[in-house]
């Protein structure tokens, strides 16, 4: 039977959670987060309950969210998409579950075979907050000037050293150049929300882009000041970092069609 | 000064909350309740922090969300409404929000005086629960049958005795009858909810339904049993009440215009 044996069978997953009440994706002692809760319900479906690594596409942070964030893991047992995601969603807790599940090609990589990625920002701009809204959306009382943030969203839109708009450069190894493909500022009040695509993100980038759009869009910057920070190539107290619980890591996509149609294991 | 001799003045408040973790609106020793929680925000404000009552529209149950319940309350004190909503909100937990207060005629009764009330029943209808809306709607991962709850929704319009939709008719000392205006299915899959709305409603009510619009959608009985359930006048089994998580109190209306332009209190 396939997967019994020597080779395991790869599988790609696509998870959503509510990040309110967890730590991060990253497994962390002594916290909750994402990966650990994800492998402990992998280890429940792998051979004498052996346990088993998710890489994720990349981390979030504590209390952002994820629709769409994609992970990868080897299971020694042929299973179909339809199969994996019921027997995973079935131990998982209610705050993450398994939207989608498929068996791919051995060297599929959630991270290395990303191709780029969107994330979502969600504002809830009104003058009080509504409550049902409160975990997943930033409350933004004042009036935004919409037109200005479209023109300091263009000004970010590119491939630039984003270092200013990333919290800490320094954990980078490498470049601090990214490919923003685009950012679009979408709803109407009270519903607004940054769409945000790219070939990748520093930590913290989304958050940076999303804090310096509400800036411009209270009047406390100019829209022409994004360039200015931008070519500052240094992180300063302009920059905030909008809140996690208004960030949603809403797809991941990759070039390859590395999905298999089925696992024929009978 | 106004509100401060006397008479106190009549205050109108439109109150947003998230249910979730409230025992309901009405105040019962031991439990976290939605009335409690209001009217120790008002007694902050009242004189001397003497007890203040808070009428509502209507009772909500436990785990049932609220965006326009509507209430009123007399304080010796005269403010505008901003100030009013503004107070309030500084000593009202996030759960709770006022999202519009004014001074009203003193004759104002949020209960006695609403002339009809709109429910909203949130419905997330896909194969896998997002767990961002867990809290808010109903997850229902078959297939629904729009048509047929349409006809069903056809036939619970109008004024009819709703006993047979009512959790326990028997609380209700009056009349079981009464007009639902309309009730719209509106949105597209996985969004769906039912808009509800009617001259007032019987305990559990809408949650019914709510309920048996869910039976017909997947084919569980057919739209024409809403009418012989409705003419037995006896609640049985087959009226599902559906969760109180998918519910909102969505707007409570007043056909006189009793809101004062502003109070003069200086």
């Amino acid at each position: 039977m396939c997967g019994e044996m020597g080779q395991p069978v790869r599988y790609k997953a696509v998870v959503a959670y509510d990040g309110t009440d967890f730590a991060g994706w990253q497994r962390q002692p002594g916290f909750r987060t994402v990966q650990e809760t994800f492998e402990t319900a992998l280890s429940r479906l792998s051979r004498s309950g052996q346990s088993v690594t998710a890489h994720a596409s990349g981390r979030t942070d504590a209390g952002v969210h994820a629709r769409g964030q994609t992970v990868h893991f080897d299971l020694f047992r042929g299973m179909t998409g339809t199969q994996l995601r019921r027997a995973l969603n079935g131990w998982l807790p209610e705050d993450v579950r398994v939207v989608d599940a498929a068996a791919v090609s051995s060297d599929f990589h959630a991270r290395h075979s990303a191709a780029g990625k969107e994330y979502r920002y969600f504002v809830y701009n009104a003058a009080v907050m509504d409550p049902l809204f409160r975990r997943t959306m930033l409350h933004m009382p004042r009036e935004l000037n919409m037109e200005a943030m479209r023109e300091a969203a263009s000004l970010l839109t590119g491939k630039h050293d984003f270092a200013a708009f990333s919290a800490n450069p320094s954990r980078e190894i490498e470049s601090t150049v990214r490919t923003v493909y685009s950012i679009e500022i979408a709803g109407e009040a009270p519903f607004l929300e940054f769409r945000v695509t790219g070939d990748g993100f520093l930590y913290k980038m989304v958050r940076s882009i999303s804090g310096i759009l509400l800036s411009v869009g209270i009047g406390k910057e100019r829209p022409g000041a994004v360039r200015e920070i931008m070519l500052s190539g240094v992180r300063t107290a302009r920059v905030e970092t909008a809140p996690a619980r208004g960030l949603v890591l809403w797809r991941v996509w990759y070039e390859r069609a590395d999905v298999k149609d089925a696992v024929s294991c009978e």
